[in-house]
């Protein structure tokens, strides 16, 4: 079994290798440059601060069907402990085991691959049990600062959440775009709200997990000629699940992942978010979401915030 | 045994317990008000980004003497896995134990406990087993973006770095201050250089652990009279170690977590940071360093960034 | 609330504390001699090998609702690694994050307490996150083999397997005892099967937990007289599930382990033993199912096998 | 570069693929016949037992020399937790982290491989990421217990612990024999005494990792032409550390594994089972050494018993 044809097609009008130099590893993130940071700093004037990340806990949103992907085990290795004798400063410790795609979390460009290659052409087997991903692991892109855009797809439909059947178009994104009244420009992080976390919030992991609304194939290119450098939703997805054409699996991880070389946000928490811009009328705003720089990591959990 | 006089009345000066309210969980990040936070923004003035996080990989700080604290066990449980079928997109996923204090973190202000008694008396053994720390977790403070300024103490005492035995006084700091020409403010996250890491960069984890360099028990008066959000540093044991006093271990970390309720940074990256201040003369930015917001957690990883 | 006048009537009965001594550690392993080994080992005529535990998986019995007691994560640090350069012999290893109850498993006799106190009237709080269980862990118990008795519950009353309102009582271990043409003796170690983990070998996790049958709260003082060294059946929760008495949770769990200092054994396979036995109509064989020897561990897995 | 002639040699003289059929998984483990066992139980005439594992804990034999392969990291999950209410029984839970070849083990058939290939021809890219091994998981082997057989090299030559340098020879393992009367038979399980293990047991783990004394490559043709089930010693390396051969790695694991499909158990404490053995005269025992049937894993924690 091969792709399509109409993925291949599309594939070709958006693929990014060499773009940044044979060597790139980062990708789209390379469209985060010092002016659009400056100009994403330009843009707070509250100071007002809304997180972004689900907390860690091991009632997170995995359900166990994603086989290793655990919920955060967090325990103890010290309480209080007076390592120094009796009646001294005591301090307490903890370790966590965790998927770093668990919760709140970027895919790196390392976490999808298609026909035996990464993104910029690597090979796929350069991911190894011993080291992980030998090129574009998560530790390469350490900073991501830039201009946050919410485009609340779920507010300009006029409806509290999206169906689970709903795959978010160009369309819908424009339509979005006119609600924030903000254009998309390059290197900005746009963030999709479907409302799908909702079910997560409300108790109903199951719910949440499938079927969800998310990303439609016809994204990556509206990504892509935007210039963007990350997109990150609110659904365990990304991409509308099940997929839209029958037996093609992830077809927007491939493209934005391998082929564009552009990050994804999975399991954002948009709803404090989205409350915040509807009030302020402000939809952009300065997203601060710097990945944990785990050496040969595919992903990263991230604890992002927004700055109006 | 119990701690000494010296301590105690120390502790008197600078207790913050009720300051915020009975029911306060974040101590001096309260200080991080809006308005400080825009001004904070409005020191970007080129965008360029200075990470200062170590790698988290198993080759980490840690040395195993701190039992539990392990350094970072990064593993694939999917390594290009086609779980569609043969020929289908295929993605790679990981986990990952790690102690959240093993690499650069923050402290939770539950971290340490001293007479029983947490951060604004709350009890000690509301840390437990089963929950982690009840109160004064990590995934309290989840936002954490302010000003940081630099202290480049090594700096401005004209060496690489501090040599083993020197407690950083309050005027070292004051020197370091005048230095970056900069007045440390209420709300500010303040970064302490002594230059330590290096011996960590340069492969020796033994020289790094101890002796080290850091606080003296003479700072925590001078950041609560400053009124500072937060400090963190690029040394293992943050305070002075061996301490400055017989017998009275981790003095700086009780009188800073437990009696004034405010966060310190440990294993800091700060040498390419100390050059961007160096080359641009300007040693105030806007610093993200969000906490992962780990239930209970009495530490966590942390990712921050510089922006100038 | 405490627990009822019934219970600690029962609980003076056939209380072991300072039988062995005020510092045993092992309770009933003690009447586990060497006699009782010999006369063990001279029970094998055929030398089949009945393997008793389940096999340790991802996918395992645990369905999350016991915080923290989770399924094994297996996951390959090294896969055909040629740690010493191309061409060379390559090796694979692997880690594992579980729960020490998680399987197939021995609770060991800290793993229960109640009035603050565990067996032998050790304080309940010498359990420590840092050490785990200072007093009775499982490395204290390192060899446990002897003779095992299968008492067949459910072929014993016609069944497949019981229902999970079942409460196995001293008449039905009776009735087991006499199909099996066996007399208990002391340092037996007491298999009792009830067919429930059928539901998890058939794919029903939720069946398997809940509802239970299991050891009725009348069985410990039955093992008391006949100085069992341990019992261990084939459910997930070792006693009737929910209980036999309104809010008196975990009777037998306290009885056994507090009272008695008699390890209990839970997810054991004794389908085929069941068939092994009826088949060659012997009920007693070598057990050898040894703890691993986890230092200060509240429980183990175990690979329990039956000599015949 | 490829194995040198020497080995090639060898590996044709020993090779045991297909013996068993092209299907088997255990290779010699098909030795240990039911008349073995039986002829293994007769051997007890005391009952008395010597357990023979290290005790599992995080300052374990591991120093960090062999990525990944991480000592036990034991947390509690739950310290005395009335998860029915106060007053009501209480619990305590908890979990693990370790590399299953950490302490005392068994390597699966599977843990090492040459030229692309494990035990019986089997392709070595079958282990994956997401199963781990394929073929000849631990969980195939699941129920060891046959003959034991002490040859107490160390004792044969009059030292207390052999030298860093020496390989263990045939003529070594016959003087043995010769010690201990007794002749290797076909299905015994073959332990070794260097002595090495004291380094470790004095608190010296570097003098315990390297140098190490172990089994010369000459030593699998002996067992293979004395058809042992599996052989085990007290050291980290199994074999001769550094290797006899300049640049040959690990021979004698890849001739062991992978040429006759024999298991080999590492870091056995065979201390006080040589005192045993001494004392009594008797070299011969009924020894249970069940893998923990961890489904895929390429070697298991064992707590391996001897009974006399």
């Amino acid at each position: 079994m091969s792709l399509p044809t109409e993925f291949h097609e599309l594939a070709k009008r958006l693929n990014n290798w060499g773009r940044w130099g044979d060597y790139d590893e980062i990708g789209t993130l390379n469209l985060i440059t010092d002016e659009v940071v400056r100009a994403a700093a330009s843009t707070v004037t509250s100071g007002r601060r809304v997180p972004l990340a689900l907390p860690l806990r091991q009632d997170g949103v995995q359900t166990g069907l994603i086989p290793g992907r655990v919920n955060p085990l967090h325990t103890m290795v010290a309480i209080n402990a007076e390592f120094f004798g009796p009646g001294t400063v005591a301090t307490s410790d903890d370790v966590v085991t965790m998927g770093l795609q668990a919760g709140t979390h970027w895919d790196g460009l390392s976490h999808v691959s298609h026909g035996g290659r990464l993104y910029n052409g690597r090979p796929a087997d350069s991911i190894t049990a011993q080291g992980g991903a030998a090129f574009h692991g998560v530790e390469k892109a350490g900073h991501i600062v830039s201009r946050g855009v919410l485009l609340d797809v779920a507010r300009a439909r006029g409806v509290d959440r999206l169906a689970g059947e709903h795959a978010v178009t160009p369309e819908d994104l424009e339509a979005a775009e006119e609600l924030a009244r903000v254009t998309v420009r390059p290197g900005d992080i746009v963030l999709v709200r479907t409302g799908q976390i909702q079910h997560y919030l409300a108790g109903d992991k199951q719910a949440y997990a499938y079927p969800s609304p998310g990303l439609s194939i016809r994204t990556p290119e509206w990504f892509h000629t935007r210039d963007v450098a990350a997109v990150a939703n609110d659904t365990l997805t990304f991409e509308i699940f099940p997929p839209e054409i029958e037996n093609l699996w992830m077809p927007v991880h491939a493209l934005d992942l391998v082929e564009m070389g552009m990050p994804q946000g999975q399991n954002w928490n948009l709803e404090a978010l989205s409350e915040a811009c509807a009030t302020s009328g402000r939809y952009a705003f300065l997203l601060a979401a710097m990945p944990e720089p785990f050496v040969g990591g595919t992903g990263t959990p991230v604890a992002p915030v927004a700055v109006f």
